[in-house]
């Protein structure tokens, strides 16, 4: 299915599916988050097919996700750049919700650790301005035209 | 086109991404927590044929996701689970990527706040087990085997 593009959306979540929202791309990023960097392991690793796979990395080159490193004459290596490397937080949101909800039997294959002493993370935490933690239930999403109405109303 | 499904997969970003990886799904659940519940307003607001918004409202249900709220005789209304509205840190990481690296023209229109006093909350934190605010780079993914293996070549 074409989706219309969403590039110039102004939610930023629809703007960021137009780039990431397609599951095979997260899947490349989290390769290379494991260290993969070469075509026949990406290839290997996710069982993709080639001409899917070199058009999914061409297009995360053009999104300035990964970068071509083909110094020294060595086959190309694909490595996150510091604008893929954010996209740990997409990814650990993600595997964060599905350790929680979709594990009713086996366990998660992934540990998100800390690189100083490989000790798993804290979960991902959502604070408000003065520090406090908030749940999902005291967090709201507001679109721009309805928070200056309700910025105006509580004026 | 047709993805092999990914519901067993150990790995919780694929098994995440077998139920919310897909474009709509998200965009659907965003609407959710704008406070959209009905069917013609969930049609309006995405622009969405039909045919494929009945088909993402069946699965989310289907999936615990939104649930159907049809009593004292109105229409259905779809509203967040709990396991729904723990995808705001899905979304949130989403919107905060994508604000960060893809406007570098407009502004973004989407505001998460603090239900509380309606303020912007702050961006989304990794803090190791000790409370030590962590950046992307401090952050490893590793796999169950690779796990094992380094902590034997600690003991």
């Amino acid at each position: 299915m074409k989706h219309k593009s969403l590039a110039q959306e102004t939610c930023p979540i629809s703007r960021g599916l137009n780039v990431i929202g397609e599951w095979w791309t997260l899947l490349i990023v989290r390769e290379a988050f494991y260290g993969v960097t070469k075509f026949a392991d990406f290839q290997s690793k996710l069982g993709i097919a080639k001409n899917i796979l070199a058009a999914r990395l061409k297009q995360l080159v053009k999104d300035g996700i990964l970068q071509l490193d083909n110094k020294g004459g060595k086959r190309s290596q694909y490595v996150l750049t510091e604008k893929g490397r954010d996209l740990i937080y997409v990814l650990l949101a993600i595997s964060q919700w599905a350790s929680k909800w979709l594990f009713t039997s086996g366990r998660p294959s992934l540990h998100t650790v800390d690189k100083q002493d490989l000790l798993e993370i804290a979960p991902l935490e959502v604070r408000s301005r003065n520090g406090r933690i908030l749940g999902s239930n005291d967090i709201e999403f507001l679109h721009e035209d309805k928070r200056s109405s309700k910025n105006q109303s509580t004026d």
